[in-house]
C-alpha cells in the first residue's frame, strides 16, 4: 500500500483525489500495490466533499505520519507552499507538484533538499499541465542537443487570443468571459502579462541546460492586453495567428536567450495548431530534428493526470537518479540579454512612412510592405533572412515616434 | 565510462554511431561519466567509415565482452536480429532496439528473458521514430485510464498520401518517387499494405494494456494501394486529408478492438497536421483528455535519437522497475474481432443508387449525400452518431455489387 496525502484542497487538489479514487485499478496495476490518498491537509472547510474523512488541519498529521511516503503540494505560490514543501521533504517524504512559481523561484534549493534527504521533488505538472514534457524531454530526448524549445504554454492568454481571432471580441471583453468560464483568474495579471508563461519557459529551459538553473525574471516579458483586432486582421492576411509564445534559444555558436511576446505565426506551423485552452510545445534537437507535444495545460483533471503520474514515479522508483537532474546555481551566467537576438517582426505605421524613412531608421534590414489592411496605415514585415536584432527593432520604432503604431513579432 | 555495441551498421546503426560521436558532452552531462561506442558488429565492408576501427564480423567481440553493457539491435527484422537479442540479454546485457518486428513478434519472450537476467529491453524508437511516445504513454500518462490512441505512424504512407493530395499524382508514381527519394523501401509491401503500422499500433496497445501482448497479426488491415484521386476529391471537399491510421480502442464498457485503414480526417483535427514523412500519435485519457505527440517517424537521426535515448536510460538505471513493465501473455483474449466497432464511412457508389436504396442495404444507418465532387458518382456519408457497425459497412457495400466504387472510413 502506497499512502500519499495532499496539501491543498483547491482545484489541483481535488482533481488529484478524484484522478487517484477513478483509476484506482489502473494504478494498482501500474504500481504493483495499491495507493490510497490517507490525508488531505487545507485550513479550509468544504460542503458536500466525498473525502470529507481525510481532511485535516493539522499540518504534523502529514508530515510526522511515517506511512506517508509522497506529497503532493497542490496549494499554489511561493509562500506556505514553500514551507511544506522543505518540510516534506527534510521529512524524506518525495514531493510532487504543479507549482510553477514555486519550481521556477526555490527549485534548486528544493532539488538539492530531496536530493540530501534520499527523497525527490517532481514537476512534471508545472509546465504544460497534463502534457508530457519534462519527463520527455530530460529522458526521452537526452541524446539531442537542443537548441530551441518554443511554445504556447499559458492556456488563458491563448483562450482569449483564440477568442479574439475567431469571435472578433475585444481583449477586455475575451478577458471578461475567460473570467466568466473559470478560465482566467480574477487578478488575471500573471497570465495576460506573460508572468505564467515565463516562469514556465525558464523551467524548460533549466532542463535543457541539464540543471543550470535559469532565473526567470530576468527574462524579457511581454503580454497580450495590448494585441488588438487590427493586429489579428494582419495575421490573418498573413495566413496566420497571434499566439503568446515563450522561446528559450540555446544555439551552438551563440548565447542563449529567451523571450515572452505574443507572435505571429504561420497556420503551417505545428504550433499553431493549439486553439483555445490548449498548449503545444514544439523542440528542435540536433537528432531529433522538430517534435511537438500537444494537449491540455491547464484544468482539474488534466493537470491532476501529470500530478498523479509524477505520484506514481515517486512512488515506484527508489532509485532517485531515475528522475530529474538536481539542478544547481551555474557560475557564468546561462541567459544573456535577448537584444543580441535576431527577430522577424511585423510593425504598423501612419501611412505617411516610405520605404526610404524605413530603410533610413532600420539599416541595414530587408522588409517588405503589407498594405491595404487596417485603412488609414501600412504594415512592414521586417528583419527576414535573419537582417534585424532586437535592439535595432526597439532603437527603429522608437525613431519612427508619433507615426509608429504597434509591433508584433513574426514567429 | 559506459561502453555500448552497435549490432547491424544500417541506417539506424550508423545514425547510432554519428549521434553518440556528435552529442558526446551532451551525454556525458547526462549520464555522469563518457559512453563510447566499443564496436559495431556487422558481417559486411564499408568503405569511408569513419568508425572503421570499432567494425567486427565477429559476434564473440561483442557478446563476450564484460566491459559492454548495453547492446543497439539495429539489425531489423526478427531471424539474425532475434537470436542476437536472446544472447545479448542472457549474457546480462541490456538490448535498446528500433526494431517493431521483431518487438511486435516476440516482445513477451524478450522482455521476460531481460527480466530473468536482470537486464532491460527497450524500444522507443519501434514506433513513431523519435517521437517520444513508448516511455511517455508508460510513465507520464500512468495515471489515466487509456481509451484510445490512433496515431499516423508510418512515414511511407504519409508521404505518398501528401503528394498524391498535394501534388496530384496519382498512387503508382508517388510510390516512385518515394522509393527514389529513399522514403519507400524497393519492397514497399510492408509500409504500403499496413503491416508496419499494424506492428507498431499493437506495440502501443501492450503498453496501454499493461504488458499484455497484443498479437499485430489478428488486426485488421487496410493498406493505401486502393486510395485514388477522387477518393481525395471527396476528402477535400469534406475540408479533410486522407492518412493511414492506426487505431486501438479500449473503451471502458465495451471489448478492445484495433484497425489499421486509409482514414478520411478533418483538417480541424490536431492529428491532421502531420504531413509528408512525419508522424503524429493522439492519445485520450480520462484525466489527460486528448494529448497528442507530433514528430519524425523515420530517419536515421530521428531513429537513432530515440535508440540513443534508450541506451542512456539502460545505462543509467540499475534499478530495472524505472523501465517498461515486461509484457506477459494473457489468458482471457484481449483483443477482439473489429466487426462489432462503430464505424464512420464514405461510400461512392454509381448515380443510380438512390436514397432509398440506401436506407434498404444499410438499415438504421443515419447517411447523407455528397454530391457535385466526381462526375458520373455520388457519395454517401454512413454511420454518423454511431449508427453503423463495421459488419453492416462491408455486407452493405457488398450487397451494392456492381454499383459500389470506393469506400473509405472517416474517423
Amino acid at each position: 500500500m502506497v499512502n500519499i496525502a495532499v496539501l491543498g484542497f483547491g482545484v489541483v487538489g481535488s482533481g488529484v483525489a478524484e484522478v487517484i479514487a477513478m483509476n484506482e485499478k489502473q494504478l494498482a496495476a501500474h504500481l504493483g500495490e495499491p495507493i490510497r490518498v490517507k490525508k488531505i491537509l487545507d485550513i479550509r472547510d468544504f460542503e458536500n466533499n466525498p473525502f470529507s474523512e481525510l481532511m485535516t488541519k493539522n499540518a504534523d498529521d502529514v508530515f510526522l505520519d511515517p506511512e506517508i511516503s509522497v506529497v503532493a503540494e497542490t496549494i499554489g505560490g511561493a509562500q506556505i507552499a514553500y514551507e511544506f514543501t522543505k518540510r516534506a521533504l527534510s521529512a524524506g517524504k518525495s514531493v510532487v507538484t504543479s507549482n510553477k512559481e514555486l519550481v521556477a523561484k526555490h527549485g534548486v534549493e528544493l532539488m538539492q533538499l530531496a536530493l540530501s534527504n534520499h527523497c525527490t521533488y517532481l514537476f512534471e505538472a508545472s509546465v504544460g499541465g497534463g502534457i508530457p514534457i519534462i519527463r520527455p524531454l530530460h529522458r526521452c530526448l537526452a541524446a539531442n542537443r537542443i537548441s530551441k524549445v518554443a511554445g504556447i504554454i499559458n492556456g488563458t492568454t491563448n483562450y482569449i487570443l483564440t477568442q479574439m481571432s475567431e469571435i472578433g471580441t475585444d481583449f477586455a471583453d475575451a478577458l471578461r468571459e475567460a473570467q466568466q468560464k473559470g478560465y482566467a483568474e480574477q487578478n488575471p495579471t500573471a497570465d495576460i502579462e506573460g508572468h505564467d508563461a515565463r516562469r514556465k519557459i525558464a523551467i524548460l529551459a533549466s532542463i535543457i541546460l541539464n540543471g543550470a538553473y535559469v532565473d526567470n525574471t530576468v527574462i524579457h516579458t511581454e503580454g497580450i492586453s495590448s494585441v488588438t483586432q487590427e493586429d489579428i486582421a494582419y495575421a490573418k492576411r498573413l495566413d496566420s495567428k497571434i499566439k503568446l509564445l515563450a522561446i528559450f534559444r540555446h544555439p551552438e555558436k551563440a548565447r542563449n536567450s529567451a523571450i515572452v511576446a505574443p507572435h505571429i505565426i504561420s497556420r503551417q506551423d505545428p504550433l499553431s495548431v493549439a486553439d483555445g485552452v490548449f498548449n503545444a510545445i514544439a523542440v528542435r534537437g540536433n537528432a531529433i530534428g522538430d517534435v511537438m507535444f500537444y494537449g491540455q495545460g491547464a484544468g482539474k483533471m488534466a493537470t491532476a493526470s501529470a500530478v498523479v503520474g509524477d505520484i506514481l514515479d515517486a512512488a515506484l522508483h527508489h532509485d532517485r537518479s531515475a528522475h530529474i537532474t538536481p539542478w544547481y546555481n551555474a557560475e557564468e551566467p546561462v541567459l544573456y540579454d535577448h537584444s543580441d537576438s535576431f527577430v522577424k517582426a511585423l510593425i504598423r505605421v501612419k501611412p505617411s512612412v516610405t520605404d526610404r524613412r524605413i530603410e533610413s531608421v532600420f539599416p541595414g534590414v530587408l522588409y517588405e510592405r503589407v498594405d491595404g489592411v487596417v485603412d488609414g496605415e501600412v504594415g512592414f514585415i521586417l528583419g527576414t533572412d535573419r537582417s534585424m536584432n532586437e535592439k535595432t527593432l526597439l532603437s527603429g520604432t522608437a525613431e519612427l515616434g508619433d507615426l509608429f503604431i504597434s509591433r508584433i513579432r513574426i514567429y
